[in-house]
């Protein structure tokens, strides 16, 4: 297969959040059909909100399509970036859009904090260890993998590729913001993809927006806003992601010696050393689903009623960490004879809207007025201004058994 | 007829924006069907924006209906609302709901300058003086037209109805951008009235909005925002309202003495002293388009040069108001023989997104936090903070026949 | 002006129907703003269904760019359309799509009636006469005026141009449905017209529709059987055209001895002989409208009664016409003194959802089987087969004056 | 807990289909918290559709919310449904729209036809027996699990309330095609279902739909129609659900004998006799996707060969069958050595719009007309007369490996 090979037709998958998919890359749909890419109808898109919005099911491998959608869009659809890039360039930021999730592991954040691996260490891991993920790119063009790969960790020689799909305004956070708000059924992730595609240029190698597309930047930034705070910062899904978090501590606490009595599956995550892609394959959020069931009838106390927590959503309490209102509770969790190991959860959420740049590098958003001159965003719109020069909103909340009060 | 007579079943009228209209009080119905009512078919919702959003082309009649149903809804689901006031109330209320614009002439904007009239006079006169309108009200309860006037001119003796239909966060507003968004096909108006309306609260005979509806009124008040920029205040739709200020002010400078000359519908606007009901009635947007046609053949070449402006949305260019542009451009104005009294337009055009509380009086919008405290909404909302505090958006326009460049 | 002109950069008119019209010929844009398309902005779509459905106001202007759109896309977008048209032929189908409409009178059945002139006439004189839309296109290109006529007559060399604009699967049609469900606020007026642009074919050019596409084809033809039934044949939008039929007649039955006491406006209507441009021109429907408000005052006691019933929505019963109750209410009406020519409305509606190939022309539905073979649409589809077999939906009804009663 | 308790205020759940779900007695509010409610998060609305539609990963769970909300809004909003149940009936048919689908196994079809037994068996026993489910309804009356598992076998002593969650016009229905529709992306399973709700009616204890109403059900069954031949029986879904077949019958045909090599968790499904609850409840989703998972390493090659099939989307292929096809193709698969117990596919779907009154009973739709006759829905609407006269879609397919070819 050569790398720009074409489908013998283009091939069209029905996606509510953009119409449908297009893909007529036969690498593209090769792709797809990988058994690494296929793993993601298995890992659902947000951690702990579906308890809260219990129609947000949906899963990485549609938010996958779509980040693929939108790069595909911006290649052709703007000019600017279509003849900024060459075709191997282009192939390769359509894969890396693809796969820049395909490394993610069940119930993110909970998992990643109790493995101690971002994902992205094992998105890359995948691309370029011996996968069908990376045979079938070296089949394709030799190099390629590895291309594809410095993308998703910001080496490309070519910067703008790592742009479209990693910075404050990109084609994973577009997607996922509208993708969110559809699954979620609330309406405030919504903002105007077509407008700001439409006023992207690449000045100097550099992304930026033209000045009649900043209120919609603007829109798309509240948006993110509201989306963290109403969903992702929701507390019953920060109570739901301290269940998964103490459960999968509780196993890793049991260390070693405890690796027997664990269903077999668990096995790799309470061992020394990194975990082999085989095993990492397997940790998919179906397998964890029925790991927990097993967990259901452990003889250790505490897993065993932390698994029923997951399984059934009997979800901690949470209540405004003050020190006055965490002495008390704490004393009384003790009292009561619970571990506060895994029965006191603490967590802290700041969102800034927006991060402007700082002369160090950085990820900003800048536009390019009428008269020719670029600024950065927040020089250039005076809510982005107003926003990030107020005061900034942040949550302190503890978590607890709510038998306890 | 009585004041609380029920239609024989709900009837319900399709609304794109609401799903539907509900109607089960005779009085609301009748007075749907009044001549003064109908007239508002004739009177579009957006004076100059549908010569930027061809869609929008929707009428103050439908908006009336919008703003109906949700002072309806707020009466019926909202607790609150519904236990703080009587049915005689209630119906005041929803009519004046029904009413708030009925008094609206055409375009409104250009219009009410030339007439140095608001259009709030028109509604309260139309509501008290001998129209269908009034003798419909009266005929079913006796001192009903006033009490109806005096929610419109913020002096009923509950301040609770004029909050409902005229304040920050009122029906009326909430029902022009949903409506204004739909009708445009811009998705920067949208917000989430069901939350909303399910977090009000009546305390101490005032609106508030509960804290976990605070997100969904900075998104409310985010919508306006974008809304003002994008549509209303758009140069575009600017430079249309200049051309038509532009043609009612050279009609009215020909004077008395011109009368004769203009077509008889737009007499009444050159005599000096206010206009009578029955000469205002027929004031619409169809029979000035109508005018503006005769107008193009009238012996005035600028009356026939700015007529034909309107009617074939020829129009102005503009650009942004600076002392050297406007010299120069005057400058060139006059060499070319324009009168610049009519040739040359500028406005200025702010927008605070939100207006907090001064101590005065005024309309802020209020929150109750979870603790009970009561707090105006800068204080309640990061984002509002921020907004007020930071710089206010405002710009300065000049209009001119591109011809003259 | 060369036919082939670009625009300096694409123009985009943000539409909720199409989310964008796209423009990038010069000729295309100019058309859009000659003043025979600009005269579009005041003439609704819906002759009297936004008496039942009260959003639905929006006009031929906004319609006409719909059909552009889709017929831009068809030739750029469906790849079979594109390979089987020239340059040339691109660009007079567009236009033909734009101007399809351009010859439409106020109220159109109404107004048609009366004058006894299809506005197909009107729109092929606006093109081929002395109009700006006629200098604009003869400028561009000599003969292109008669061009775009002849798609619109039907006489085009290349039948497909025809085809394109108004066959049962037209762009005229694809646009009205989803706008006028659109502005109704209905939803039966969808359908996936992705889907089926994406399943057009040309073979033999003759325009086909994949089998794969069938279904979506099926959906259209219940879509436009639903919106004839809820919206076009709606017995409250009949009783409206009826209500403008006999207030147009009764002008025309006063004779040309009436001119004198008419409106000026409506001199052209009742004068022998056919309408002039420049008089057709103006009888858009705010100057109808405008003409009722004078008619208000007309000695013909006639003539003011029916102008106040249309003007303020007082609209004519309507019951089943059956031959009892049809003698029964002629005979009330007679006896009360009312004239039955005018007071007495009488309509048959009848919907085909679909005619098939009769094989003497006509422009039937064919699809092409996964097998190569082409079958006509009522062969592809039992849906289809079942609804041109069965029962046809048809409905008689009587209008006359509620009071009578 | 008293059967009619109420939650401290209403209760609302974000669902993107019907804006949210209320819930203000404790009791659906408990049983929503049960662990096998909470079940039903794991098994997926469509059992092979999402292959097709990837966005199509929604749950039993929230189907269930929707239907109980459907019908909740039936018995508060449709005054004569309202009128016609008492309380407890009100309670106990809100039940059943919850738990309508709680005996669900995984995978529906494929699941079912293997293990023999209908979802509707398991749904009764849970309700019956001694589950969380049980426990609840009991402790707040007695004698409320078996009304409650009356409606949902058809033997409830009102047989409005089976009509209201099982018939040809019911809660369930309305809610999966808008629900799937949704999640799919696609527009034809829309309809509408304010329309249909409004003009319900009970007439002798019979639900029936107002004249009025009628196109708005033949909308609904155009909706079903098109959802079954572009969803249900898209054949790439039922090639999925083939393969997931002849995984589960393997396992079964290797026996009892066979139990000990297979995953623990699907030795039930071994076993002779009826599963118990305890076991029934892990068998979701997810730990069949695990257990797959396991089979991928397994001894057995056609366990091992179907599971990678299975877990990676290596889907069989499908053509339509013929003797011709069948035979050739057989011949081929049995040369090259494939069991065509596993490897050779065959099914035959059929779908009725809609069926009429028999005179036997079954539940057909009435419509009451103006004159207050009422009529079977095909005697009321051309439409469904013509579809039921018509010619039946049907569809005969056959499915094997594609290396085969």
């Amino acid at each position: 297969m050569s790398l720009f090979e074409r489908t013998d037709e283009t091939k069209v998958l029905r996606d509510p959040v953009h119409g449908y998919i297009h893909i007529d890359l036969q690498i593209i749909w090769d792709m797809i059909n990988t058994s690494w890419f296929q793993r993601l109808r298995r890992i659902r898109q947000l951690g702990g909100a579906n308890m809260v919005y219990h129609c947000a099911e949906h899963t990485r491998f549609s938010h996958s399509l779509g980040v693929y959608e939108i790069v595909r869009r911006m290649i052709t659809e703007v000019n600017d970036i279509r003849d900024s890039l060459n075709e191997r360039e282009k192939t390769v930021v359509m894969l890396a859009a693809l796969l820049h999730d395909v490394g993610h592991g069940p119930y993110s954040h909970a998992f990643e904090e109790v493995s101690a691996t971002s994902h992205e260490v094992y998105t890359c891991r995948i691309i370029e260890e011996d996968t069908d993920v990376h045979r079938l790119m070296e089949a394709a063009a030799s190099g390629l993998s590895r291309e594809v790969a410095d993308v998703i960790r910001h080496k490309s020689a070519n910067p703008l590729l790592s742009q479209l799909i990693s910075s404050q305004l990109d084609a994973d956070r577009m997607d996922y913001l509208l993708r969110d708000a559809y699954f979620t059924g609330t309406t405030y992730g919504e903002f105007d993809l077509e407008r700001i595609l439409r006023t992207l240029r690449v000045i100097d190698n550099r992304l930026v927006v033209k000045q009649s597309g900043v209120y919609a930047v603007e829109n798309y930034i509240m948006a993110r806003y509201h989306m963290y705070w109403q969903v992702y910062y929701h507390p019953t899904a920060r109570s739901y992601e301290t269940l998964l978090h103490m459960l999968f501590k509780r196993m890793r606490d049991l260390g070693e010696t405890g690796i027997d009595s664990l269903p077999e599956l668990f096995a790799p995550l309470l061992k020394k050393g990194s975990i082999s892609l085989a095993d990492y394959f397997i940790l998919d959020e179906a397998s964890c689903n029925y790991g927990f069931q097993l967990l259901v009838d452990h003889s250790d106390p505490i897993l065993r009623d932390l698994s029923v927590r997951v399984r059934d959503r009997k979800l901690f309490h949470y209540a405004d960490s003050t020190p006055q209102f965490n002495r008390m509770m704490r004393a009384k969790l003790k009292k009561q004879g619970y571990d506060l190991n895994y029965y006191w959860g603490r967590d802290t959420v700041v969102q800034k809207p927006y991060v402007p740049y700082t002369g160090t590098g950085g990820n900003a958003v800048w536009a390019v007025m009428k008269d020719g001159s670029i600024r950065e965003l927040s020089n250039a719109s005076n809510i982005v201004y107003s926003l990030i020069h107020g005061p900034v909103n942040d949550d302190n909340k503890v978590y607890y058994p709510p038998e306890a009060v």
